[in-house]
């Protein structure tokens, strides 16, 4: 488009008559049907994907569907593979418009929808999926007398004491969701030291699978501020106590057993962090596995 | 709706007369009208929000903007906090209408978006965010000779040993995806033992967080039939060559010496298959904690 204005321009220009207000729409009516049939640009990737963001190449509402159609004729005679459609609110209405022809949804985030479309009729689509799994992560926050703390959810289905803990905001690092829930649910400030375990199972919240990751970690405080939003009680008990009570379910006390099996052979899942190098690219990765914990292992062996 | 239309009939045909033309429009006026005001049921939920799906409750284009707002109104004088559309490909034209009457995009799947509207004006948005983790697993097959067994792909930056793994497909165990994915690959049917490692980092594909499961698993066979389609080269290579090699990166030589330094202790993250049981709700789960192997540590201690 922006090399075809500056010609019109010059047309105009050139043949030296003073245009009158109809030939102006004359001239806007030919110049909206080659605005529409200019194709969109996108952004090309190493799969041979073509991606387009709405907010980057704005283009009105009656226009959209001819550029699409014109788009794609010639991304398919250039062997484009995917092409995706990143939607923001404000251009909502090209969702109906893209489905029509022949997209679906891929993912989504507050303010913008992915749609897709792959191009090639020989080959299968080999477009991965979007996420599909939840990430939350629980503390067993053990004082030096051995007491733990334990919380009642408000919104649960019936009174029982849980692990303080919730979801792993976007970018969140495990040791960091624990410590940031931790202290919004309690009001305890800690220190992360390792991981338990790790649970997965499925078809929890949005239909999403769920890994739960259990941490040990170390309060700095005793007094407890309990977030009154969320949390119906909040108390230190007695790990002992902890391992039998009616109100704490299996899970929870399997998770109690390993942890003092662990401290007994002086082992845990510990954290090794890392820069992952390859060739430019530099990527810091949080690595979880056996480790020694520092404690004395207070066995010989398992 | 439902309701009305019955009443509608009756009142033509107790009023006694024959409809003509200009009558049955302005009757298909009317009950149009009453039907746009109609409200949509939706499906509650217990923590106060309605979900609408759109195949379930289909309404005409012209007619859902106005069956909206006076559902919007009904449900925020009755305290609903979280509204949900679950809008499918079919009626995709309701999403710029959702958007204009304040809904954001949640996720989707590629049959369907679900956008969300926040009803209460003094609290704020209590909506967890979709996922955003993606999870793969890797897999260490090593054979009676401590070969271990390595693929190279096809689209890749550079030539590179890697394992053999890939994405988790949704509700899929990592036992099942290692088992699943280095079959694909290589052809080589295997038996899961334990986990080596989690790894967890950031910005992956979609911008979203990644957790890469090592796996140990042993061959059942030892012939390679290679995916020509996602694998440029595979083969069985001593595990001691591996570990120095200089076409494998750090990471994979770290968790081939962790492999080896589990061995010799008798220990791995072991998997610990149990079922959650809460009142009439049951679910399995996957549990990953330190475990013994069954070989005999060759160590007294680690």
């Amino acid at each position: 488009m922006s090399s075809l204005l500056p010609i019109l321009g010059k047309l105009i220009l050139s043949s030296g008559f003073r245009p009158n207000n109809i030939t102006c729409q004359r001239l806007l009516r030919t110049t909206n049907i080659i605005m529409s049939q200019d194709k969109f640009q996108g952004k090309s990737d190493r799969f041979r994907g073509i991606t387009v963001t709405s907010h980057e190449e704005v283009c009105p509402s009656d226009q959209f569907e001819g550029k699409l159609q014109v788009s794609l004729s010639d991304w398919k005679q250039n062997g484009v593979r995917g092409v995706w459609f990143y939607v923001g609110l404000e251009q909502s209405d090209w969702v109906p418009v893209l489905v029509k022809n022949g997209f679906i949804f891929h993912h989504a985030r507050p303010d913008r929808v992915a749609l897709v479309k792959w191009l090639p009729e020989d080959q299968d689509n080999q477009i991965p999926p979007y996420a599909h799994h939840m990430v939350g992560v629980g503390g067993m926050v053990i004082n030096e007398k051995d007491d733990i703390l334990v919380v009642q959810e408000k919104h649960s289905f019936g009174p029982h004491w849980k692990l303080p803990g919730g979801y792993v905001d976007p970018g969140e690092n495990f040791a960091e969701t624990a410590v940031r829930e931790i202290k919004e649910e309690t009001g305890v400030d800690t220190e992360f030291n390792s991981v338990i375990a790790f649970r997965h199972s499925h078809n929890y919240n949005y239909g999403c699978s769920d890994i739960y990751v259990i941490t040990h970690l170390t309060p700095k405080v005793s007094e407890i501020t309990k977030c009154d939003r969320e949390i119906a009680a909040c108390q230190w008990m007695p790990l002992t106590e902890y391992m039998e009570h009616p109100l704490v379910h299996e899970t929870n006390r399997f998770f109690a057993r390993k942890f003092l099996e662990n401290r007994r052979m002086g082992v845990a899942i510990t954290l090794h962090e890392t820069m992952l190098k390859i060739k430019q690219f530099e990527r810091k990765q949080n690595i979880y596995t056996l480790g020694v914990t520092g404690n004395e292992p207070s066995k010989a062996n398992l």
